[in-house]
């Protein structure tokens, strides 16, 4: 029987609820051949005021042995914003190359949408992982001051470029619709706009059966409040994409339903999976929170594993583990009974066993 | 009698006609003894493909001359992406310190937002507009290769954000809920967040009754799809302003009907006045485009001069601009017959009448 060596990381608040959830429903979708071995890391809020690490070196050379790490969620009122993004979750994201950050936006049947006529959505951001906005570029001078400059670098290569507007390409091949929007603000921020219109141009003749499409950012949030079934695959930097996937999750039912993936194609790093949802500490601990969307991130690990690893039978999973899903999805609308975190998991579990 | 000195840029496209329509309903608002002296400045794709220019340094010198600037709306996909945007609009931002840029969301009776349940919807964001990653501080080195590299330098200033803070403040301060919710990324964009954050609760302290908020860019957006209702004023950087002030325009009804002021508040340089859409080629001179937001853009401009210049009777008009709207609005919710583009000018002219 072959195994899946899975990093663990369930983090704070529900972090730590929905991550057993997913846990539970990924061990019974697998094929009973597969087994999962999962080894559970202490790294969050409370590690930090134990100890102060975030994320010691040593663990970072553990992580790297996995064959993925699945991450419940980080964070809490405590620790001062941005310590724990910024030392363990952008530093895993870096530190492991995750380049393309997959985030799926459906609405599933049954669904409440805060829109009022929404057909049918179903698109995939391909969010930039590693440059942009995100790598803590910039500084600081006379703090304090009244002569306070304080500067941000957005830093964007046409190495990094390339590789995640080709993955996106690819992406968009494999779908029906075969439709790849680049969402970027060119004509404001026109080095890196540049930059990407070039490459998005240079690849797209590449993948001549891929229809391509641009939208400024600002327009992009319109669109998505407007007539989101108009979107495909979207492939975007790091700032815009964190932004439209939370307004992708609200359309599409909230982020307690938003999965992702944080990917390193290549496979030379393990690819982290985690809910878009943060750890929600006021309703911690109770039973309240949804775990589909960790659920759901299970699933792109399967996917994923699928895909890169030589074990069959871990795409029907995650199909599997989808469409357990979406008939769930279906029967809430039919009985909104609220369900506990751990009945919505042994309720998907069952359905999506293999 | 007494005279407003404007200076007129009509721009590309539908600017054109919802200027006409914008200063057409400006006259009729104002007392019997105000006269508006408008001058038509030439700007935008015909001029830039006559002569080259967008905005030559003598015109720049002109407009500075005025009371006030009535803008349409500018670019045309003639003109390569960016030229008109940087060249025009926002020098004209940056040139005259337009640090306010003022944009309320409201959506009126009668109107259909994309949103299923809204309540009232009625809030300001005040966008910084002459820093941020705007500045076009940035570069590219060894463009066209595989080993390009591409900048973009967000620039913040203590001095830039507390004058927009303060601002942002005393206008909460002047409304009935007086909330203000300060929107950036400060656990990712750390050295520009610590600033504002910290500008902000130095500034906090001097207005005791107003509640504060913060929220991340990526959170305020799923509450504008969401809960829109719980905003009053936001304060935010030039890039998350263009961001969030779209796609609060999607949820009250559309760009169709969103207004901006772009203030220089010390009144050492002309304010401009702006309809947030653009120059809609698609429909242009064919006398189908809403001229609603550039109206009420237009009785910003009035409130303005009413606020800054000691002229009687303009913040009266401005109201009565607002109330014509409001009215002609729920109007055409119970007779939806299309009009005009100066149909709908000359209805909401005879309602503002002074
Ligand atoms: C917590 C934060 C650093 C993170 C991000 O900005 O990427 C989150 O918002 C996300 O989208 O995963
Ligand atoms: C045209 C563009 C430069 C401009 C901006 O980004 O400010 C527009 O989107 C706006 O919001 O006024």
């Amino acid at each position: 029987p072959s195994s899946i060596r899975l990093a663990v990381i369930p983090g704070d608040g529900i972090g730590v609820e929905v991550t057993a959830e997913a846990l539970k429903v990924l061990q019974a979708a697998l094929p009973a051949d597969v087994k999962v071995e999962g080894t559970e890391y202490d790294l969050g809020a409370r590690r930090y005021h134990a100890t102060g690490e975030t994320l010691p070196d040593e663990v970072l050379g553990e992580l790297k042995g996995y064959d993925a790490i699945l991450l419940g969620a980080i964070g809490d009122p405590s620790v001062p914003s941005g310590v724990l993004e910024r030392g363990l979750l952008l530093k895993l994201r870096f530190a492991f190359d995750h380049h393309v950050n997959l985030r799926p936006s459906r609405l599933y049947p049954g669904v409440e949408g805060p829109l009022k006529a929404a057909g049918e959505i179903d698109f995939v951001v391909v969010r930039e992982g590693t440059e942009g906005p995100y790598t803590g570029n910039g500084g600081t001078i006379r703090q304090g001051t009244e002569h306070e400059v304080a500067t941000e670098v957005s830093l964007n290569t046409a190495y990094g470029v390339e590789r995640v507007v080709r993955d996106a390409f690819a992406r968009a091949q494999a779908r029906p619709r075969k439709k790849l929007t680049l969402v970027h603000k060119t004509n404001v921020l026109v080095f890196a706009g540049s930059l990407w219109s070039r490459v998005f141009h240079a690849v797209a003749a590449e993948f001549p059966e891929v229809a391509t499409d641009y939208l400024h950012v600002d327009a992009a949030t319109i669109f998505l409040a407007t007539q989101p079934e108009r979107f495909d695959v979207i492939v975007t930097d790091n700032l815009f994409g964190d932004i439209l996937t939370d307004l992708a999750a609200a359309v599409t039912g909230g982020i307690g339903l938003a999965a992702s993936g944080n990917l390193d194609v290549t496979g030379t790093f393990p690819s982290m999976f985690e809910p878009v949802h943060g750890s929600a500490p006021d309703i911690a601990g109770q039973g309240k929170a949804d775990p589909t969307a960790a659920i759901l991130s299970a699933a792109l690990l399967l996917d994923h594993l699928g895909r890169t690893k030589a074990l069959p039978g871990l795409s029907e999973a995650a199909r599997r583990i989808e469409a357990a899903v979406e008939t769930d999805l279906a029967e809430r609308a039919a009985d909104p009974t609220p369900r506990t975190t751990s009945e919505i998991g042994d309720a998907l579990a069952a359905k999506a066993a293999g």
